[in-house]
């Protein structure tokens, strides 16, 4: 498949030895085994999944690696964010070696990021580093989770706060799995490519809030949102792997974000990433205006397209109570995001201008969201 | 210090921008505040340890890291094997993330192999990466775990078979502490030690027939046999970070040791590591001449020096009844060392002339241990 087909297309994520490509495409679930053998010929492989996904296509998976003479015996978890535990983390590796996988052999997410995170943090710690292949079957993975090598697990203390880079060797995106996803977690993987948009695309964005409903729809704007997103992603990744520094941009809107998921005891009925994501990426531009740093009009026409689509955009569209801002500002400190007990944040100097900001003052911080509460 | 110093030396483990130092005299304990805050200048720090150690060098160490203000809270671990356990690496990580730890601050292993590997594992997956100092304390760890960045927890499948590589900014080895190792602790370390001559450096295992004794009683011969063994891991290490050839050597006596470990399920009471990596190098040896690629005098000779220092040669050597040479073999190929289903071992053609040979009959090597148990 090649750039110019009409029917997908393929972004190279540039890593070097660790370089690999994300295919993108209608039906390309039925490709898989040939995708993955070609890759890593003669090698075994097992698949790690939820029940839901499951449901739909464990069965067309398990076929296209049959045709390929892969056998598998796959683990399928309980679906939802609370599956990223230590306790799975165990569960997933001890499958992988019950499977008497060797280094060379593969190990395969088909699930959204929770499956994602979960099966790559595994692939990446049994015996020091498997191979390990993404299906990613929601678009907040398509876009995000599956790309870049970041895996990891939530603990008491937040989330993702364990966990490795561990590079896949292929990324394969069947754009027909998001038919059966639902409604509300198509707006929060929406956030995401959104997200692009803002980070430094700006005509990505403007072309986003004319056609984001070609995306909804299963239009061929689907694939041209996914393949921007992912090669937006794929950009910053290649220029600072381990992010020690630009990488960070990536995390606009998800320091507000996780410190809400956390809020809200990551209680998927309340609060998904995707929304935290949305709410997130509109308080860093209504607080860069706060700190004169873009204008206010900006913030405002995020909070209006994110809304047009349905996701949520303030703190009070969240559900329920939530804790005080000053548990709300120990989530902010304790997110990873942080330097040397400076809070580090992704600002912007407007729609398509954010930047790494360190230094940012706790103090502004906390009035902030305390306003933005009583707003 | 430098390489000349005559109380200590100096070893540099080669890796890019991951490139350490390992300072090896008597006395370091002291200087360790100084040594890390030189590495790491305003870093927080906690120490893991076993309980054991604690009793004797958490409170110099306590005291070191606080003449450069660093005040610590450490976590204290039981001591043994079964110490390498997911739950442990669960207690590790939590406790790195309760003393709010951030990526740049370091992550001190205060004890032998286990807590090394275990506390290197949790530095390595905490934030993704924390920053990781090793004061090993055993002779074991000062030789082998705590050079070249393995880390790892054993599971129901295997010994460290959960693990990442992540190098550490500092060894620093006190051969002080070796004064209270016990006999049988400082004998299993030396096997490691004379693993090095047997790899690849003939002229440091005649060194050692003569010299052994000065190690265990503590005399200059002792740094010198450290600071020795560190440069040839070192060397394998340089040439091979992550396994992918060559530092396979370093596991020389290690796929017979670890299946006989596995055997008498990980009981420091009948076997340790050092003990088993003693009778699995003279096991390769005496498989090497019956595959004709050595003299059987190399075994013997192999096996006269080690029984001299005090060392189990033979699996009749280890106390209480031993699972079946079916069994035995299961454990084998179970070790990561497999390769696509292929035994690879670690064979020699003599003292010094160690290799790695893929495509090892597993039948031979049924016979051979079935008749070595019989002999």
């Amino acid at each position: 498949m090649s750039d110019e087909n009409i029917n997908g297309e393929c972004v190279t994520v540039s890593l070097g030895d660790r370089s690999y490509d994300i295919l993108i495409g209608r039906g390309l679930m039925a490709d898989a085994g040939a995708e993955i053998a070609k890759r890593l010929p003669g090698a075994k492989a097992t698949v790690i999944t939820d029940e839901t996904v499951a449901q739909n296509y464990l069965a067309p998976l398990t076929e296209s690696l049959q045709k390929v003479g892969i056998e598998i015996d796959p683990l399928v978890l309980k679906p939802g964010e609370k599956t990223k535990s230590y306790e799975n983390m165990e569960a997933a590796c001890d499958h992988i070696l019950k499977c008497k996988l060797e280094r060379g052999d593969a190990v395969i997410a088909l699930g959204g990021g929770v499956i994602g995170d979960l099966t790559g943090f595994a692939a990446g710690i049994v015996r020091r580093g498997m191979k390990f292949i993404q299906i990613p079957t929601s678009l907040l993975a398509q876009v995000d989770s599956s790309v870049g090598g970041k895996t990891g697990i939530n603990t008491s203390a937040g989330k993702n706060l364990v966990g490795v880079f561990h590079q896949p060797q292929l990324v394969l995106v069947d754009t027909d799995t998001l038919d059966t996803l639902s409604p509300r977690e198509m707006r929060a993987g929406y956030a995401e490519v959104a997200k692009y948009g803002l980070i430094d695309r700006p005509d990505f964005f403007d072309w986003l809030e004319k056609n984001w409903q070609g995306i909804f729809d299963g239009g061929p704007e689907r694939i041209h949102a996914i393949a921007t997103s992912c090669r937006a992603k794929a950009d910053v990744v290649a220029a600072d792997e381990f992010e020690h520094g630009s990488r960070a941009l990536l995390n606009l809107g998800h320091t507000f974000g996780h410190a809400l998921e956390a809020a809200t005891n990551y209680d998927s009925k309340r609060l998904v990433h995707g929304e935290g994501v949305s709410i997130g990426m509109v308080l860093a531009h209504q607080f860069s205006a706060r700190m004169n740093l873009c204008s206010p009009d900006d913030g405002a026409r995020v909070a209006k397209h994110l809304k047009a689509v349905g996701l949520p955009i303030s703190i009070n569209d969240i559900d329920g109570d939530l804790p005080s801002t000053d548990i709300l500002m120990e989530h902010i400190a304790q997110d990873k995001k942080v330097s040397r007990g400076e809070l580090t944040f992704i600002l912007t100097k407007g729609v398509g201008k954010s930047f790494v900001a360190n230094n940012v003052p706790a103090n502004e911080v906390w009035r902030f969201i305390e306003e933005s509460r009583n707003a």
